[in-house]
This record gives C-alpha cells, structure tokens and sequence, in this order.
C-alpha cells in the first residue's frame, strides 16, 4: 500500500476530490456537483466523507496512508491561517471561516488551504504547460478571473495571501458594467463567464440579430460559455463580437502584467478556454499588437494542459511542497 | 580618508553624481544640465569627469578610496548585461548602448548599471519612506511614470529587468491620448508631466475659461506642473480639474497593483509629487474607494522623503548590495 496526498477542489460548480501520488499522478477522484446550497460546515462534512468514500474503495487505510490533504478556495484568502475572508463563487459566502482548522477536525494528517488560481498555477508550473520554465501566471478564466503568481519557483503571495487577484483590476473606467465587487469597468465585469448574459443582451438591445434563436426573453436564462462557442461556430455575429472583444480585454490585462512583472510565461486556463483557438489566437494578437518591441524577450502565451484536474494535483502539491520548507 | 561609493542618477533634465558613504549618506554631489543633447559615449565621459571633479575637491583617491559605482538609467535595461535597451527621456536614446562597460573603460572601480525607477525604490526602501517594510512599490510620477518594485527586501527585475513599467500598462482602452510607445490610453498618456500641455488644451477647446492665463496660442509651451500648482492655489478650474483627474487615475493603478501584487507600501515620488496634499488626498480617496473591503490588511501610500537624492543613493546602495551577493 503506497502512501497518498489528498487533493481537493472547492469549486462553484464541482466540489472535487482525488487521491493523488506524491508525484503529481491522480489515482482516484470524486466530484460532487450539490455542495452549492450547503452551509460551509455542511460542505466540510461533505469533503471528509469524500475522502473516506476514496481511501474505501482503493483499499487504503487513513491512518496509515494519508500523508496530508490539500484544499484550494475559490477566493481570498489569509493563507497563512488557513482562514477564508470571503467568496462571491459559492452561496454559503464563507466570510472569516476557518476552512483550515475545521477540516483538520476530521483528519490526522495535516491539512493545507490554498487559493485556487494558485493551486492551478502550481500545478501547471510543475507538472503542466509551464514545466519548463521558473516563472508563469496562471490564468483563469471561468465565470469569474484570476490568477495565480510563480515567481522563481514559488508562489507569490502577497502581504494577506490574496494577490493574483487580477479580476478585480479595472481595465475600462468608464464601463458601465459593474463587478460583484461593486467597482465599475473590473477585468472580471467585462470579459468572465459571468457577464455574457447582459454582453448579449446589451447587443439585443443595440439591434443586433442572433442567429442562434437568442431574444430578450430568454437571453439572460439561455446564454453562457458554450452556447457561444456553437454561435461562433454558426456564424453568430452577435457571439463572434462578444468572444473577440473578451479576447481583445484578456490580451490587454496580460499585456498590463507583462509591463508590470516581465514574465516569460502565461498559462490560460478555465472554462472559456473552450472557446478554442481563435480566442486564444485574438488574445495572442492583442498582446502582440500592444507589446511591440516592448516584448524584449519571448514571452510564450499558452493553454492550460491540466484543465480540470490542476486544482487537486495543485492542492496536493503545495501541500508536499509547504511541507518541505517546513520541516 | 574614507572608502566610498559613486552614484549617479541619469535622468531626462538632470545628470546626478554622488559619493555616498557605505551607510547611504551623501559626501558631497553634483548637477549637470547639459548633457541632454550629448550622443552617449559624450554623456558617459561627463560622469567619468564628474567623479573625478568629485574625488579631486574632496581630497579622495579614485584608486584607493572608490569602492564601486553605481548608476541609474532612465528607461528600458538588459539588467543582467548592463545594456541599455532604449530610452525615451534623452533625446541620444541609448539603443542598445552598453552602459556598464563603456563606463568601466574610466574605472579600475567595478560599475553596476540599474533602472532608475529601481534603484529610486531601493533608496525609499533602505533609508527612506519605506525602511519599515520588507516590500515597497515605489512610484515616480515625473515626466515619465514608473515604479520599482521591492519583495522582500529585493529588487523584483523580472525576465529581461523591466519589471515595474507600469507608464505601460493600459488604463482606458478608449482613450485618444498616445504614449511615446505607440499605444492608447498608456498611464504615461493619461496622467503624466509630458502630457500635461495636450489635457490644459484639450480643456480649453472644450470651452473652458483659463483664470492664469493659458491660451490656445500659448497652451503647448506654457503648461507644466509648476503651472498647474500655480493654478490649483489661483483656483483654476481647468488646473484642479487636471490635478484631480491624474491623480484619479494614479489612484486606479495604485489599486490595481494592489490587486495584482497585495504589496503593503506605496511609496510615491517624482517632480508631480509637489503638487501636495490635495493631488495625494485625491489618490487615496480613489485607492480607498477602488478597494473597499477588499484591503484586508492597511495599505500605506506614502511621500518619497529621499527626492532628488533616492537615485544617487539608490544607485550606491545597489552595487553595495548586488556585490554583497556576488561575493
């Protein structure tokens, strides 16, 4: 019997757990898809009994095998008490819970909470599209945006545990599109999974024709990530404005991290990546455009490799990793 | 007599030379104002002659008391080689210029060659503004903006050494103001010294009645930020609503740094500093409001109290610092 880290991801829509080698292989997972309307400390009973559901059926002992259990949080963080501030991703908020401290009540072996973005990012940095370099920002875009910072090897965390929060910079301020955060003009209020609706909508309403059945009525019920993945593919004008002008906004926010932390990779990871390659190839070009010979070295734009899985192996990663610089 | 260091601080109006004392103190310094329309290897020969005229009124010995040097430069830098890229704030441009060893040519002294935002940083860091905390973004707010960035006690450079550009960084996407870079809507566009003249005529064509005498006629040679303090303290309108609407868009980056790097210190410097309280009370006022409960832990924005002199000794500092680790 080998011994394992467990791997889980808090996520708005999937709660997944997974058992994974101390070398970054998955050898189980599990996701629930009903943890949403649970309150935080029903949704921690539900992430123990996952891990019991997985050590039960690869006949592996807790006591014996467990090496320890890394959590990632769907928001900011104070990642050095393991304590949540607060989450606009998942109904139950988690405002000041401590995350850390009421999961280790269900196990011995010790427990590690991290952001998501950047147990994604580390992930990727070790064993994804960002293996061979030092340095990447991982980004991910979802319904909401963030990132995670690897500086030299390391995440890069900040004074509270909370930056990456690239979401929440403003990127247009005189937007009228407004941020769960309550500020105008955020990367996340105009280019996220989140906004597509009312970006529809907003189209609708300047005249513009869906050619995918789209209309006032059902817009904000019926629009998300895919249906415009298949507008594009159908010639929607109205979904080809939206994905490109997304794109245009993503290729400034990474040109804006570019100028300010002169990083050779950037890792694009999260739902709307889906939207293929002439997304990435318009977020590409916006860089480039912006960039000019201000790029002095290559800097490499690239697709997430671990897609869904990158939270739990980044969880159980950071977890070993953490482990490391402690003992 | 003592050992001592050499900073000297290339900027677009002046050229500084400093000996700084090991512990960050200014011996003795000089200015010069004439080197801006000199080709490079002539401006690299001034600062060679003003160490000497230095060293000679100071009864030093370059050979026994001069234990480094180190310089600032004013713009785009391959860190490691001590090659400028280019810069855009004297009129030579440097393209490509290899600062550091066209320099040693006139020293047996080792050279070390920074970005001047960074060495700035380095200075408010050690001796200035920030010497309480481990990680700073300083701030220039001149002719130019840029910032140095400080992580734990450390100059952050990135890839290439240009890391802190953030004159760059797009701040509205729909803006007609163009940077010397090229693009739109850079904060360089929007909110600095060089741009001052283009907002007070921008004013004036909309209508708007200047109270200290700006015409259109005159509006391009006349307006600087002196001016425009003059302005704000006559109760120019079009005055205070410059001051007000740059510092506004500080205040925006400033927020958005603190997004993306969670940095607990801001310090800001740079001749626009001068324009006092109410431009720095109008930056945190938009910071504040940016940032609302999302500043989890106290942000610091504070006054450089190096000015004129954080580049000499930044610079000094530097090479102290980088041979220390050489070494």
């Amino acid at each position: 019997m080998q011994n394992v880290l467990v791997g889980i991801d808090l996520g708005g829509t999937k709660l997944a757990i997974g058992l994974i080698t101390p070398d970054g292989k998955i050898i189980d997972k599990l996701y629930y898809y009903d943890h949403i309307d649970k309150n935080e400390d029903s949704i921690v009973m539900q992430m123990s009994q996952g891990v019991h559901t997985l050590f039960g059926r690869n006949d592996l002992d807790e006591k014996k095998n467990l090496m320890g259990i890394g959590v990632t949080f769907p928001g900011h963080l104070r990642h050095k008490e393991g304590i949540c501030i607060i989450t606009s991703n998942i109904k139950a908020g988690f405002r000041n819970y401590p995350l850390k401290a009421k999961l280790q009540e269900y196990f011995t072996a010790p427990v590690y909470v991290e952001n998501d973005a950047n147990a994604q990012a580390y992930a990727e940095y070790k064993y994804g599209a960002g293996k061979n370099t030092e340095s990447i920002i991982f980004v991910t875009i979802s319904t909401g945006i963030g990132a995670g910072i690897i500086l030299d090897g390391k995440i890069y965390r900040g004074l509270t545990g909370t930056a990456g929060e690239i979401g929440h910079t403003i990127v247009d301020p005189d937007s009228s599109f407004q941020c769960t955060c309550g500020n105008y003009g955020c990367l996340m209020a105009t280019a996220c999974g989140r906004v597509l609706p009312k970006l529809y909508q907003l189209k609708l309403k300047e005249g513009k024709k869906s050619k995918i059945g789209i209309t006032l009525e059902n817009v904000m019920e019926k629009v998300d990530g895919k249906l415009l993945k298949n507008g594009f593919d159908e010639d929607d004008t109205i979904s080809k404005e939206i994905i490109y002008t997304s794109a245009e906004i993503v290729g400034i926010s990474l040109y804006n991290l570019s100028q300010i932390l002169n990083i050779p990779t950037f890792v694009l990871g999260g739902g709307l990546m889906n939207w293929g390659e002439p997304y990435m190839h318009k977020i590409k070009e916006k860089f480039h455009t912006l960039a000019k010979d201000m790029a002095f070295d290559d800097t490499q734009i690239l697709t997430s490799n671990l897609w869904e899985d990158a939270g739990i192996i980044g969880a159980a990663a950071l977890y070993l990793e953490e482990n490391r610089f402690n003992n």
